[in-house]
């Protein structure tokens, strides 16, 4: 199915996610830009299903994210269609009537309204699909819906991913099982503004619209928004999330409700794990990498220097590389544009440090933290001494492979 | 000399920079890092050379940054000291030492006060440098001062470098003849926020130090500083420039003189000539990329468009892949953060429009697309439709030749 190597730091299996009441689904070849493998998914969702979203905040966003702009303030889906291989992105008014046109193709086939229709779509940016190459796909595919396994839809929306990406939750609410299952594609053009490319998640729980919203718009600064491949924020970003209500317990129909909290962990753990898995399978990803920063005038700055480093393409060789290069670690600090003290920061790679106080540390064990460097989990901790802000971003390195997958992505 | 192969871009011939009177030079090798090459130059001023220069914003400035920051305000340069291999950044007190150290070891070959002597250092990140290193070495060469060829200081200062970096200009004032010289390094970590790694420029122009500083500011804006490589902004921008004033004219002594303007331009000239070349041995450079952005709401945000496109690994992949893929100039620009709408851009790489009012042109040419950017200098022009803000930003692809570079740089 992958052009390139599958990743090193792919899963060693992948989980068999339960069926959820009230979605089904199924998977279609529609040689979109692919051939002999799924490239189309449509996903069915009973009545009363609710809907959330966060989108990518991109200026040249696409045709799709517009409509799942249009379509969110109503709440309700009863339909979902995502590609791969063609983004459909910057491609103007006939990419606006392409994505209208699909949408009605699945509306009819799932027998909704169009308004009911969430429609997702990655790939190359900036050639009209053909629209037509659904016609019939999505009447025939309607026939076919099952509500497992889920790794197939997980297969329909990769592109350059080599693995795909599947992330669930069961839990306890009022004694009644509750589930939540998730999917992620990645794996370049990574760096979301509120969401990976396309994630989709889909519960059982019976939860009001606005309460899903603010709980996925909480919980993706600590998982989506947190990670980065290579800087590049895409212009399809989609996250939606899909409660279909099924679970037989009372629903949450506010913040207030105490099991709006218990859910909400529950829901980040699935984000963060399909977050976690997209930075695995980060375009020509050998390692996986997480860098903390400590002690910031603010969080918000804490993650702004996180993201330096992180984005860094310096940091990011000398990881590939297997170098314990904390100078780099050093430049990105001071390139953030934030507030940052060189003789108060110290730098830790693991539990080793490397720097302190502006300078290498005493004792600094060069021996010991080469051999740190060459595990495939790294943690990079920077603690500034200025106040008590703090944030994580994971991210990957950048090597030889990520050359190679983007100079000759198009042909 | 270079560990790495010479860039494809470098020139045929390097210019044979005319000597400049009040200024004399010796290089010499004190094995800081490198074997078998000069790593350190020193520069001797005749009394009356007046200084000016732009130094890093980096919040992790190094010793030497922060030495030239205190001497700059004097305006007044006898020597300048220079060493590659080691930029003696994020070395705390003991790096402040070393600094004094050299600067001190330098004025006392030169017969002059410390405070008169500049220091620039460049090379690995968080090692103390040996200041040792520099007895004896500073008054050998003191005794070998001369004033031609400039090629030997442009070559002890380089690191990563695959080739040295000279630029001048000989313009008449009054009738004069007055000269500038320039060199400079590069070629990772360049993304300078007001000056590249190193640059020196030397004039014979009398010239009152304050007018020199604001030409010198002025132009960096759109030389040194319209530039980047990687994004990564060093630890140790160095841009000085030094004026002798032994050419036999009337000192400009003030910016409403019309011959600050005269000079300025040719001075102008000489750093983006410099900015280019730095640009053009780029680590792992094949194309020299000019990317234009007009039609912003501001010059300001049109600048911070075009760095966002220059910066952005999957354009630079796209680049070095020979791949007219601007679906990722579209990426780029709606990340950038800047006003954007996406159905008023257009987008040309070199004289072919590829892109216009938000979708693929009419006529697109994918052939001829496909042959323009096989050459080796591209040009990627993005019209805005929002007003008349434009800015241009220089930078070179992103090769396995980098992530090479980069991934083994320490060891």
């Amino acid at each position: 199915m992958a052009a390139h190597p599958v990743s090193p730091l792919a899963p060693k299996s992948y989980p068999d996610l339960p069926p959820i009441a009230g979605v089904r689904f199924a998977t279609a070849e529609a040689g979109i830009k692919y051939k002999n493998r799924t490239d189309v998914l449509l996903m069915a969702f009973d009545e009363g299903t609710v809907a959330a979203g966060v989108l990518t905040r991109s200026a040249t966003s696409s045709a799709a994210v517009e409509l799942c702009r249009e379509n969110l303030p109503g709440g309700v889906a009863r339909g979902l269609v995502v590609n791969s291989g063609n983004s459909n992105a910057f491609t103007g008014q006939k990419g606006r009537e392409s994505v209208r046109y699909i949408t009605r193709v699945a509306a009819q086939a799932l027998g909704c309204a169009p308004s009911e229709v969430f429609i997702a779509q990655t790939g190359v940016i900036g050639e009209l699909i053909d629209a037509s190459k659904f016609d019939g796909k999505l009447d025939e595919a309607a026939t076919r819906l099952v509500d497992a396994p889920w790794i197939e839809p997980a297969r329909a929306i990769m592109t350059t991913d080599t693995f795909p990406k599947l992330s669930g939750a069961v839990l306890e609410i009022d004694g009644v099982e509750v589930k939540i299952n998730g999917i992620a594609k990645g794996s370049g053009m990574i760096a979301p503004d509120m969401a990976t490319m396309l994630s989709f998640v889909v519960t059982d729980m019976p939860i009001a619209a606005p309460v899903l919203q603010a709980l996925l718009s909480q919980h993706v600064q600590t998982t989506f928004n947190a990670i980065t491949v290579d800087s590049d924020t895409s212009t399809s970003d989609t996250l939606l999330a899909f409660a279909t209500g099924k679970a037989p317990v009372d629903a949450i129909n506010s913040l207030d409700d105490p099991r709006a909290e218990i859910f909400g962990a529950a829901l980040a753990d699935v984000l963060f794990e399909l977050a976690i898995l997209t930075v695995r399978d980060g375009e020509g990803a050998t390692k996986q990498v997480s860098i903390h920063v400590e002690g910031a005038t603010t969080d918000a700055s804490a993650f702004r220097i996180a993201k330096a480093i992180a984005d860094s393409p310096l940091v990011k060789t000398a990881i590939a590389g297997e170098d314990a290069n904390w100078g780099r670690v050093v430049m990105a600090v001071g390139k953030a544009g934030e507030p940052a003290d060189r003789d108060k920061l110290s730098i830790r790679f693991g539990d080793l440090v490397v720097a302190r106080n502006g300078e290498r540390a005493q004792g600094y064990d060069e021996a010991a933290t080469s051999a740190y460097m060459k595990g495939e989990e790294l943690e990079v901790t920077v603690e500034l001494g200025l106040g008590s802000g703090q944030a994580t971003v994971y991210t990957c390195d950048l090597t030889h492979g990520y050359i190679t997958i983007n100079g000759d992505y198009r042909s």
